[in-house]
């Protein structure tokens, strides 16, 4: 795709996600202005030629297409909303697309104080992890306007492979709590399972080759039950930053009157982890629950 | 393969997997008996070939390899264990193979037994459901001895494609267990992530397509939440069966002293729903559970 001449994209938050992506973006030619809580974290980004921000709403200033991915609702908060923020700062007619995945609520929230300046306000939270980000085979669910969507497409797709428009915003943050909590009930079974095969006496690689493939096989059970096995508790996703989804998920079903007794079990079994000193292990550190 | 010129099968239960099972050893070329509690679901396989026999005792006198496939293990113990059962009426050297999804500790009893006659039981509990039976795609978890496993190995191949030796008698019906906890659990998650994104006013099968293929992604995910959207829940499985195999598993987990909360809730889920009339409906009418 070619560069639109007025086209500079501004990166806030060069994580392990947010760095692979924004490479991603300055590798297809356009002009990129990062910022990040830990500078060391962009000095990748600054060396290929980023351009460095001191604030938020330094971005705002030079940039008119701008993607965040930080860590929690309250980062996104100050980040658009603060008084050194995006959208008090921002220049009519930019793109704010937020790929953290936060609070639907807020989502609608920064929509509107958006609007009001003239801006297109995206939520467009991502899964597929550290290796979806490198490797560009993300899903990408987004909210807002779809005229706004269609206008900042051609830069998802330097991003990710499985892009879907959920409808207004914060869609695509409900989208991604609907995720989160396929996930979350998940872990449980790929754990129980796990763990009632060696309790039994079985082997458990064999159990994997015989339940893997069929009605019991998951995402979790392929990927993250081996590592179980071998004791690789390294973290894909931190149990702190799932916790941290459960919560928004929960908030939202219970606004919505909606029981979700699996989602609520599964919170508590993690912030059990949390407290026993696990929040920056992966989430298939669940599996410990039972062996403390 | 070639039959041996001694080989009998003998097949107890021909019900919509049985029936499946026991034609393609009867394409195979051996001689079957059959015996069903329901003479009519023996029909097909009469009129192509098979023998009819009055009672399991009958089974057992004119076969040597027998096949059971039933329903609950109260079934399966008066099959094997009763007066007119297979293993007091059982020859020396027979082998006998429980396909019911049963209790691990039930198939440890009938081994024994069985050992006393000079007959080798072997339990072979299977997953991949009706579809799996017709098309030879059944996953066999095989408990027994390893000698008595090999013998009836080529057996199994007309059966199925994932076949996998797991360890002593037991080891079989405590595989499927695995299997069983992982779905169980699982189910509570799609279930959640679907009424969640119905709720949230998304249209759920966007919603699909962004999940599937990702972290949350599951058979269940892919293949029972595009029926609970259609509002199709004829049984592929049937919750009085599954509640049935949890009965089981959390019996077993009881016995180990494994706490498994997950599945705990999901039984409780199943067994409401089994009181509001849907015992016959397949697995994913868990669904039904939000909409009562």
């Amino acid at each position: 795709m070619l560069v639109p001449e007025n086209t500079v994209i501004g990166f806030i938050g060069t994580g392990v996600m947010g760095k692979s992506m924004a490479g991603h973006l300055l590798k297809a030619g356009y002009p990129l202005v990062v910022y990040s809580r830990t500078k060391e974290k962009a000095n990748e980004l600054l060396e290929k030629g980023a351009v460095w921000a001191e604030t938020p709403k330094e971005v705002a200033e030079k940039a008119n297409v701008i993607f965040t991915i930080v860590g929690y609702p309250t980062d996104v908060e100050e980040i658009y909303l603060g008084e050194n923020g995006l959208i008090p700062n921002g220049k009519e007619g930019s793109y704010y697309i937020d790929m953290t995945t936060s609070s639907p609520s807020l989502a609608g929230t920064i929509y509107e104080a958006a609007k009001t300046k003239g801006i297109q306000a995206i939520d467009a939270p991502v899964s597929g992890g550290d290796v979806g980000a490198r490797e560009v085979t993300l899903s990408i669910m987004v909210g807002g306007e779809e005229e706004a969507f269609e206008a900042v497409k051609p830069l998802f797709e330097l991003i990710g492979n499985n892009i879907v428009y959920q409808g207004k915003a914060g869609a695509g943050q409900h989208t991604k709590m609907s995720n989160q909590i396929a996930i979350a009930s998940n872990m449980i079974g790929v754990c129980e399972a796990i763990i009632y095969a060696e309790k039994a006496g079985l082997n458990p690689e064999k159990v994997l080759k015989s339940i893997s493939t069929g009605a019991a096989g998951s995402w979790s059970l392929s990927n993250l039950a081996p590592r179980m096995l071998t004791g690789n508790f390294e973290p894909g996703f931190y149990i702190k930053h799932f916790i941290k989804d459960m919560k928004i998920a929960l908030a939202e079903a219970e606004r919505m009157d909606l029981p979700v007794p699996g989602l609520s079990l599964a919170k508590s079994l993690y912030e059990q982890l949390a407290e026993m000193g696990e929040e920056n292990s992966g989430t298939h550190a669940l599996y410990k629950y039972w062996k403390f």
